[in-house]
């Protein structure tokens, strides 16, 4: 469940793994193959995207992503990533043609002017997410998120915002992670996107 | 498609993200909830697990799971990551309890024992992917799959093997390529697992 204020627009999968609505479940194209001898997923999109030939559920998140100034994506850490409902949203979505090109990538990327924000919360408590912690500094698992995903299509990065093992604090320590989170949305407005290169994730 | 020589198994997820057995359209458990007042995936399948209620496609990956010496996962890296697909198989099939559980993590993981190899094409060139390239050393990459997962479970890590943008180069480089991961494939089992921590990917 999620904010939606005047001009701030989520895009938002929480991890119905086991849900019915599985981006998977529906294909990604309708009509037939542009190359159905070497079947080849990201051509076959980028042509059905130029043909208009994408599949209806697909068009309609594609608008959403287009409407949005802002995407913010909640999930639990599931293995270090975000959960495989939420990748197969990027795998569908995130068409060529739509959010980046031929040599239209990075600082390039077609989503230019949008900006996006990972909201996780994790199992493990923020001392294994450190440097010398056995899961090492958090940042190194949002190097394929933020600058694989985002930055490659042009996306700027807000701070990532995370809560530390909510199953495992206690009721007051929640009702403040939650108070936070209020707090912060009120000015996020205000806030500079990250310097989104290698050092910021590996200094 | 895979090779099975007489130890090597292997369980490889290739990329139908459009195909119809995606894990995730197929519930997780059989029968009632552990809590269904607070739905919570990971302790449902916890508790699944131990009542031997986990759903029966999930079960027989298990098994495959359990009877293997090495894992090789094979896939086209998607947004710096494994496609959506395989992600849901590693989300719905490593449970608590099977895979790794209560302080049974790293080391200590319940499938100790067991190796693994992450074998996968880019569209990207090689040169992209290095330390100054804007993709970042591939190694980046590597750490949520083979740290957060595989080491996490107690399942040691072989050198990844990686083919960069088979679509882009010449018919005879792709032969190069397969020529040597042939090759590779008859001395695996001489070959030494990597130091799975921070510094082997991060330097
Ligand atoms: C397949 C799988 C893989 C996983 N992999 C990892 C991993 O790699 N690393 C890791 O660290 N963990 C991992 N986990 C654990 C997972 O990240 C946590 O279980 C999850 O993030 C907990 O959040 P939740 O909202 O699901 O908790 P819930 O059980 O829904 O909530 C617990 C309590 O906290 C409250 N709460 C929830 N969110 C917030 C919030 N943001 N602020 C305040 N209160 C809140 C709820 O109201 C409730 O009272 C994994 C779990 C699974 C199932
Ligand atoms: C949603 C999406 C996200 C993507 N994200 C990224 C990303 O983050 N980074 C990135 O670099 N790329 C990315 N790509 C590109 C993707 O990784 C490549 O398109 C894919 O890896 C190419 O391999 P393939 O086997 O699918 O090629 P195919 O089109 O099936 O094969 C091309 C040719 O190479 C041959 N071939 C295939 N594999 C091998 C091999 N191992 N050895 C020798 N010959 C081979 C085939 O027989 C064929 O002749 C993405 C693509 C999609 C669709
Ligand atoms: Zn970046
Ligand atoms: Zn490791």
């Amino acid at each position: 469940m999620f904010l939606t204020s005047k001009s701030l627009t989520s895009v938002l999968r929480q991890y119905p793994i086991i849900k019915s609505e599985a981006p998977q479940r529906s294909p990604a194209m309708a009509g037939h193959l542009h190359n159905s001898e070497a079947f080849n997923y990201g051509v076959e999109t980028w042509e059905a995207y130029k043909r208009g030939a994408l599949s209806k559920d697909l068009v309609e998140e594609q608008k959403k992503v287009q409407e949005a100034d802002l995407l913010i994506f909640q999930f639990p850490l599931f293995w270090f990533n975000m959960p495989a409902i939420l990748k197969g949203w990027m795998d569908r979505v995130l068409v060529q043609g739509f959010a980046y090109d031929l040599s239209k990538a990075y600082d390039g990327g077609l989503l230019q002017g949008k900006l996006s924000l990972f909201s996780f919360t994790t199992g493990g408590g923020q001392e294994m997410y450190s440097k010398e912690g056995i899961g090492g500094d958090i940042r190194y698992v949002l190097w394929p998120m933020q600058h694989g995903i985002m930055h490659f299509c042009g996306v700027k990065v807000l701070e990532p915002h995370i809560c530390y093992a909510p199953e495992n604090v206690s009721e007051e320590k929640r009702k403040e992670m939650l108070a936070a989170w209020s707090q912060r949305l009120k000015t996020l407005w205000k806030e500079e996107p990250i310097d989104c290169s290698p050092e910021w994730y590996f200094k």
